[in-house]
């Protein structure tokens, strides 16, 4: 999407065609800055400190940082060595163990002499796929938007809200949750987004609130305690969110606070939708809160803020009683029966087993408990 | 309650016996320092800066700021000036303007060589009315707790989750909605808060973890996001809020971000009690949703937030993307649906129309519209 009126991908070859260029994503939202990764172990350390974050967008930086190994080094052992270390930067990302078991399989077989130019080809893939599967959701919940636009008086703006952040920095390009958003707008349908905060780490007051101002769509952001009072008083159309992983049977674990807005939502009749890529699904799951693991972060992503001072000066500040504790569950996961609909690649399914079953008959079947 | 170990209310006469002392608060939670208030003009000041806030707090400071004046001119006009000066610090403060009110009653048929005693008098009396109310609401609230605590298994704390500050720094002393959690924890029945932060001016995170830290009250922060996922996980045995302005039908306005916890603990099957001083009840109204008008305050409180900087310096900080706009809604009204009961300083009462009616005939026959 764009930045400053020029398109972007949050990944892309340099020009020299080799070395690799991410956008800085701990500079955002107060500098927009680019780093260039010209070695597997720079690609490494942008996985493992956040430079790239979003699960697609690590797997396609570990696919690109296995085709920079093997630039100096075509050898299984180099090949296998270039897999490990990018595959412990961030030990539970599910895209950066599938992105570089794919890698593996299609470079093992492989003369050495024609891995490179393969390593390149499938990050490249990978990149393409992923851009393909969001805009394929984008489609899927533009019609969504398009249908709400018809019932309201021309020009008014459908509103929607949205969580977090699921949008085109977390992936190659377009996003999950925002990629509808996105199309509309380009469509000329006119679209405002509410942008949660999302505490602790504030990606929606930083990300997503930058992404949208820098594409142009109109937006404003409001704190995680506003929706359920704008949606009481007629202010939210639908809600939008992304999330991490979804069971069989259409429990969606997302940021911590969906779940509180999916409830107000079912409460003021507004649709609640998730935008879910199908390899989110973890077909072995059905009770998505008894069976999924909530991680429990640092006490301090609660009791410290990543902000900007006046004086330009960015950096984490206090804002808790200093020696009060703090808990920092997460994620947190929405009941099924709290979704309107679950906007895949292929269409969108009603969550439950049977709506995701009808949709991938091929998945469900293969994979099920 | 008790700061560094000593007792405190939030206002009281200095060693002199007519200078008036109130901690400033603008300093919390990462200074403690009290403030002399020495003339009206200086009480004024302390109220139109928010050296003290919440409005039970207000009502006292300036109802001492009435006494000051009196010290210089006990004259009517003087009088008269000192009630205009106070009564304009904050125009929205109900209880501001009663404390005013009461002032004059008291003081405009006396000679003036004795208004100034029965200007402390009255001041004091305000203070030590507020403290009795709020010590009944804590009594009442109380029962509650140990209800609670009587059906665990010995030992394991009751957990209590609060929004906002409802504590004693908001009014003379005890609180609101934290009276009872005080009056559990000396009472020795073990208790553990989960403090929402409460953005966007996070009075949780500053005030209220400090005031319970201060007391020795276990307690943990989290963020707005946090408390549905904890009564997911039956972490969360009741939920007390305070209010800023309660219906006659029992519809309950308060701290944005209240409505989503009422959500969540009804989907939880979590009592939600509404600490309420009966001043707090508008009987002219019925419908919350529809007749209470919502503040909305500045957008600047969302995008930046108070805070402490590494070296030790406190200020405001970005925390938003540039250059997005925000809205910030104050307020959220909970339907008296979700509301469990509303403890009051004469006994906890059904949130409807009947059970307010039954608790304060009263009042309800006096004002009801």
């Amino acid at each position: 999407m764009k930045i400053h009126g020029r398109h972007y991908r949050t990944i892309w070859l340099d020009e020299d065609g080799w070395g690799v260029v991410v956008i800085d994503q701990t500079r955002l939202p107060f500098h927009f800055e680019t780093v260039r990764l010209a070695t597997a172990e720079e690609a490494a350390h942008a996985i493992r400190h956040m430079t790239v974050r979003g699960a697609p967008l690590i797997g396609a930086t570990a696919a690109y940082g296995v085709a920079l190994a093997l630039r100096v080094d075509a050898s299984d052992a180099a090949l296998e060595q270039a897999l490990a270390l990018l595959g412990a930067t961030r030990p539970t990302a599910v895209n950066l163990n599938w992105a570089l078991a794919r890698m593996r399989r299609r470079l093992t077989g492989l003369p050495q002499a024609e891995r490179v130019a393969a390593a390149y080809a499938e990050a490249g893939a990978i990149c393409d796929e992923d851009v393909a599967l969001c805009h394929a959701i984008g489609e899927h919940g533009l019609g969504v938007i398009r249908e709400i636009a018809a019932r309201k008086p021309a020009g008014e703006p459908v509103n929607i809200l949205t969580h977090c952040n699921a949008g085109w920095l977390a992936t190659v390009d377009w996003g999950t949750a925002l990629a509808p958003i996105y199309l509309a707008h380009d469509a000329g349908i006119p679209v405002h987004v509410w942008v949660d905060e999302t505490r602790p780490r504030n990606q929606g007051a930083a990300l997503t609130a930058y992404e949208l101002g820098s594409h142009g769509v109109p937006h404003a952001v409001i704190v995680d305690n506003a929706g359920g009072h704008l949606m009481q008083h007629g202010q939210v159309d639908m809600v939008i969110v992304g999330t991490d992983r979804t069971t069989a049977s259409g429990d969606v674990a997302n940021k911590i606070g969906t779940y509180l807005k999916a409830l107000a939502a079912k409460d003021n009749g507004v649709p609640f939708y998730v935008a879910l890529p199908s390899p989110t699904i973890d077909w072995t799951l059905q009770d998505g809160l008894r069976e999924i693991p909530i991680e429990e972060r640092s006490q301090r992503e609660v009791t410290h803020l990543f902000g900007q001072a006046e004086d330009g000066r960015t950096g984490f500040f206090q804002v808790a009683a200093p020696g009060s504790a703090a808990c920092n569950p997460a994620f947190d996961v929405t009941p099924a029966r709290l979704v309107t609909g679950l906007i895949t690649e292929r269409g969108i399914a009603p969550a439950s087993a049977e709506g995701l079953a009808r949709l991938f008959p091929d998945l469900a079947q293969g994979q099920a408990a």
